[in-house]
């Protein structure tokens, strides 16, 4: 199984795919999408669909994982950034990538043991987990622990979906097609 | 000038198709992209992603014009909202479509004259400037009232931009790639 997590943001959204190898958590790559924001909307969200997408095909991750973004308080805010989710959950969904979602809480819990723990904490724990020889940078630190909940949870998510006690679609998508109404 | 009109929601999204012949305004097709409530997150942006991207590709829009969504005083509606928004600007920017915003009350100015008219108002006028025989569903109104109101507002913008008021990028978006750091 190969996790493409994925931290979303208008002005940065960060990526980080890991390779699960029985027990082991293989770090593959990780990144920054600098989005430059000297631009309208649309461009913006499109660069987001497009860098995520050439993650995704240069890649091949089997499965994703998105942290689910904080609600801000500024409605305007809040606006934006479910703007810049949707264009990373498209870029997945279009890619025929299933989507498993994640809250920060259940991210810090599984990779630090703290739900409340540090950013410091958490790219600390990151590198410890993947034996990397450096600190990773921020973003890419939420996008790999995005991953190892994933990779954390999979196998309790098989289980119970095994033995009946969580539906197959879970949290993970089925694509089907809308209807047009004339 | 062929206009494309988006009126993006998570359950519901209205589009409408308008072709601009010097000073008359001709209707060439609407509907409602009805996503289905009953899969994850993911699913339904991508209904919406897909459909959107069959409904430029059947009629050949040369620009789309988005209308701005209400920002809702809950968080978590404003964020489902705001991905609905972001999936819809997607299908647009991918498909290399120049994106025009406007607010509820610039269309219901531009359309009705009034920025607070009712639901029902923009129907019948909608009706009214495009000959239509029938009064269209209320999302497939709010669409084409979008488009109309692009139809309005598009020979200002050009003259503002020619005379140099305007910078040309204005409330388009112009496509550019962004950085990939590792």
């Amino acid at each position: 199984m190969r996790i493409l997590g994925i931290d979303p943001g208008l002005r940065r959204t960060g990526f980080g795919v890991i390779d699960v190898q029985g027990t082991r958590l293989v770090y593959v790559t990780s990144g920054t999408i600098v989005v430059p924001p000297d631009q309208a909307l649309a461009g913006r969200l499109k660069v987001i669909l497009d860098n995520i997408r050439e993650v995704v095909q240069s890649t091949r991750p089997t499965v994703s994982a998105l942290e689910k973004v904080f609600v801000n308080t500024n409605p305007a805010s809040t606006l934006l950034l479910g703007q810049a989710r949707g264009a990373a959950m498209c870029a997945l969904a279009d890619s025929l990538l299933e989507v498993h979602e994640y809250t920060a809480l259940q991210i810090k819990k599984s990779v630090v043991g703290n739900g409340h723990a540090a950013k410091e904490q958490v790219q600390k724990m990151v590198q410890h987990l993947l034996g990397l020889n450096g600190v990773p940078a921020a973003d890419s630190a939420d996008a790999l622990a995005c991953a190892i909940c994933h990779a954390h949870f999979h196998p309790l998510k098989q289980r119970l979906q095994d033995t009946g006690q969580l539906p197959v679609s879970g949290r993970a998508s089925r694509i089907r097609g809308g209807r047009l109404l004339g």
